[in-house]
């Protein structure tokens, strides 16, 4: 369990390091950048990027303007070991060619990410639908959830940082399904989602014009998330997991919003499950939870933290979990220098507050 | 069932009517007068407002100026009594008022709000949250879902406008709880909401600072749309239905999107869902349907349509289902004026394509 | 002048007719089809598309499901002359490559994009930076804002169809300028449109994520809607005329908002400018103009309508002008039917209202 | 002038002080309390609201939650004076009710709001509409624009805090003026407002779906902030100041658009408009400028700084020039705790990157 007292106390001991970051020219790649800046114990090593690499970062993002004029460099394995620590924030598939080698000289690797987050290569290659090239490294990459695999984090060489919507999904889910308040199969999972989680890209469909002023699902039922949320929950829970998920497109540009619908336990009471998010997340540094608050994107957008709400409704078998995220913070770039800290031995919230 | 050819029979014989509608500054309001006046049978009478008495309508909706410049009138039963049919589009709570003195002078009533929409006294007074002060009609009134209820409606003299959540629910869940596809309880509906639907009113919660990048849940179990659909699913289906409804407040300004997890039999193929559908919207003229296309709501907006899409997921047992409706047409005065052509034994698509 | 008596008298008489949509997967495209298909005098025989070919419409723009399934087909002259009269939706420098044939064939074309605006070939090609093909054929392309050049329209065999900016810009400023109440130097012109304008593309630039929450200007001083209204307010008011314009993109779809500085004779009174509005204006059925009201896009969103709205203000010598208009409509494919109409002795308002 | 070194210096000597918000409910002092809390030498003693009273801070802001959940309090002059300094961010016409006992009482009072912005207590009243009740102490209020007044800002007892449409205008125009690059009438200023601009209130005209898919000009010519920019421009230049100003309302939650079109001297060359850039803001940490990169509201959202773009436009006489600012920040809260900096001698970007 999560011990608050200890985190801190790396603060002051704590050595600088290196960072670079692969796929700078990103949004997640971005935020990590914002985030590294603000860092106490961070120096940002180099940007890597491949169409923008010999842009400067505030060309891309004026934005950084008197702030950060870094040049993005092509990525070369050389340069990139000049770090202690690689942030890979590249299109899924693409990461599985860079590991290998950052792993084999002694780098600390955080993946965004989907490459690493499976055990299980089927499901990987079945979902995102081309081959694994690193299969072997699989074993070793760690999940990088850090209110359930904080120790596991502390000694790993690679991280899979969640995805956005499972991030979401797992934190209100996961507590309730290893106690036993809710049935593990028939979890309808609704999630809505920003724009800016489909990443920085010309596609007619993420136009403006096509996106505002409507809502649409999309892959329904066949969504790579399925199986790293089922998958998660099963490795905690000990239970075979069913979840149906489906993603919505929303005229936002950051947060995601997950409503799910899940079997609770006869004589299920809110206390009940106040007490298990008390148990799992009373110390946790960036959960907040609650019984009366309904979250809203606009509370945790630009933050690190995660807010749930809940309700019991007796009515129909169901426990309504409600959570928001920001998608490129406690979705992406925020959870993964949350993993960098523990790693590190950093105070986890260094830079995240 | 619907028959096409007898609804198109009527439009040549047609006499025209007259219209008033009651509330005419409001969403709804001023989106039946646009209906209505594309409307080749219906002359728009009177407008009656209450604070907005005395301007005209094209000061409200300068939308309106060179089109309409009628003066909003002060309600009195007299003045709507001129009309052959009168549009309530007021809160609920306020038509009940105004229903019983309209109806005794034989006029026919299309309210949008909804007071005349349950038959169950006790529960309206539970989720209203007020007295019902016009019980004794409620056994005359009928629920204005034309796919489900078009022979009542051609000789009633209240007509109950379904709500735009329950509208978007009901069609596509009524098919398949009536033939048995779906278990009766255990279903998820998570519906996201434009703006407009809240209505017309100065309130922090809904300006554009608070509700832009941001998505919340509200009214979590406690809806008063969660015992019209139980209710009407019931009436339809035989069966006892158990509902969770969670619906959501979005960045846009019309529309509805519901998505749908209901418990599916064993066993059951798309092409069950597909026939079944086929059944029972083959010839309607609003109901979209495919197992191919997603529902997206800039495809209904400014429409009368519904869209739905489905999916089976034997997976997690569950069928998904996706509708999507403009809320203040499908959902609102679009439907109204599709019930008023049934009623007047007009084309029923007059005005609305 | 227009003449409205005159030009409904056309109604009854009229004979239909048959037209095509070259560039019918745009957006200006797929609104001329629905403007169109609400016409009582017009059949939509063929859609021509590129990459879109082979298609159906509804496969492209749901939207249509149910209304119209008709096919996209690659273009080709032959099948195009089956028609009367032939809209081209394509971006500016296509239409000079199709229009010389279809001239040759007795085809009247209504061109929405910019190549055949100018009469100055050298202004065209400094701007749009690529050569004209057709330049034989500009002295017979009438410039199609009905306002001003309704009797040319009338017996036009190329009709360019103005630019969406330059439609908000000289419809406020042509009567002033004409009248002399202000001067013809020194004019700045600041506008701002919705993403749509863009047209339908893959465009980073143009993705929900970099446009939301922001606006920028764009094309500083180098738009080719500058030469456009200088031109055309050249020709109409004798006199030299200075305009500086600014576009602006803006997180809506649609609409176009103009707010113009103009230097004011001196003594200019808010009367002189109302009574030139009304002598140019009062019987236009498009036009909208206002003392007291100020334009808003929303007024005017999904109609052929331009609003203007002015005050004058000697306090620093100007004259304001405001004006909102849609950019797909009054900018686009709305005036395009409206010349369409003029050009067959049709009511001018015909589909349009 | 600016000087960046001794700036610093008073860093490590800076003693802490203690800071007071009243109208801390409101977007301005919530963002004031966001910055604050990130300050190192200041500690937040009194959050002052109305009808807020009593309620914790994150309750009316879940933002906070987990950082703040100080309870707001009923405003007393006894409370605030436990305080260095008391920022009010209230309504303009409510400050000028409190400052005097602050004052009397030797407190330092920064003034988000316009009752002391102006030295002529006659404009004031016109443009404010209600009567200045403190017009004695207008003589010692400084106006807060450290680019131009960092000398003055230091030893003030009372800080007019710039509006936030003067802002985004002064900095742009002053240099020009000042160096007579420009003509000093003649002036039109195009600003574009996001909506959080108007404040937290109820207010139809500020719904989400009034605001969203328009854009309006408002208080046309009559504008509170014309004669702030016009006053603060002559007393800059020496030379008597004529500017049009039109402020328009836009679907964004933060953010300025300033587009401004002002008489240039004849001959005018782009290197001489960036020469006094660098002349006068060369060294400043807040001010951004460039030939080349074009503003954008989204570089500078949630930062203090301004970004400015410009273009000589001798085909018309113009200079057209460009500012983005977020209005909540560089517009308000950020520039007061810039001139709070200054004030107190820290770090003039302490908590301001």
């Amino acid at each position: 369990m999560y011990n608050y007292a200890v985190s801190f106390s790396g603060k002051t001991l704590a050595q600088n390091i290196k960072a670079s970051i692969i796929g700078a020219s990103g949004y997640s790649g971005a935020e990590l950048l914002k985030i590294l800046s603000r860092h106490k114990h961070v120096r940002v090593e180099k940007l890597f990027a491949n169409t923008s690499a010999g842009k400067r970062i505030d060309e891309i993002y004026p934005f950084f303007a008197k702030s950060f004029d870094t040049v993005l460099e092509q990525y070369s394995v050389d340069a990139a070991c000049a770090s202690d620590v690689v942030f890979i924030a590249l299109p899924s598939g693409e990461a599985m060619n860079l590991v290998p080698e950052l792993v084999a000289r002694g780098k600390k690797v955080i993946d965004l990410g989907g490459d690493f987050r499976f055990q299980d290569v089927a499901s990987y290659e079945r979902y995102y639908k081309h081959q694994h090239r690193a299969a072997h490294l699989l074993p070793q990459a760690v999940y990088g959830l850090p209110e359930w695999n904080r120790e596991h984090i502390k000694s790993a060489q690679i991280i899979a940082n969640p995805g956005c919507y499972p991030t979401s999904a797992l934190l209100p889910l996961a507590p309730l399904l290893k106690e036993g308040l809710i049935e593990s199969s028939g979890i309808a999972i609704n999630s809505l989602s920003g724009v800016s989680g489909a990443g920085r890209s010309a596609n007619v469909d993420l136009s403006f014009a096509e996106v505002n002023e409507s809502v649409k699902a999309y892959k329904v039922g066949v969504h790579q998330h399925i199986p790293e949320i089922a998958s998660v929950l099963e490795r905690i829970s000990g239970a075979n997991v069913g979840v149906t998920f489906v993603p919505h497109l929303l005229p936002i540009t950051r947060g995601i919003y997950t409503s799910i619908y899940a079997p609770a336990q006869t004589g299920l009471q809110p206390s009940d499950v106040l007490d298990v998010f008390k148990q799992y997340y009373g110390n946790e540094p960036f959960v907040r939870f609650s019984e009366s608050v309904i979250p809203e994107i606009k509370h945790v957008n630009y933050t690190n933290y995660i807010d749930i709400g809940f309700r019991v409704y007796p009515e129909n078998g169901h426990v309504i979990l409600l959570s928001a995220i920001d998608n490129l913070i406690k979705g992406a770039a925020g959870q993964a220098v949350q993993n960098m800290n523990i790693l590190f031995g950093y105070d986890e919230t260094e830079g995240l507050l």
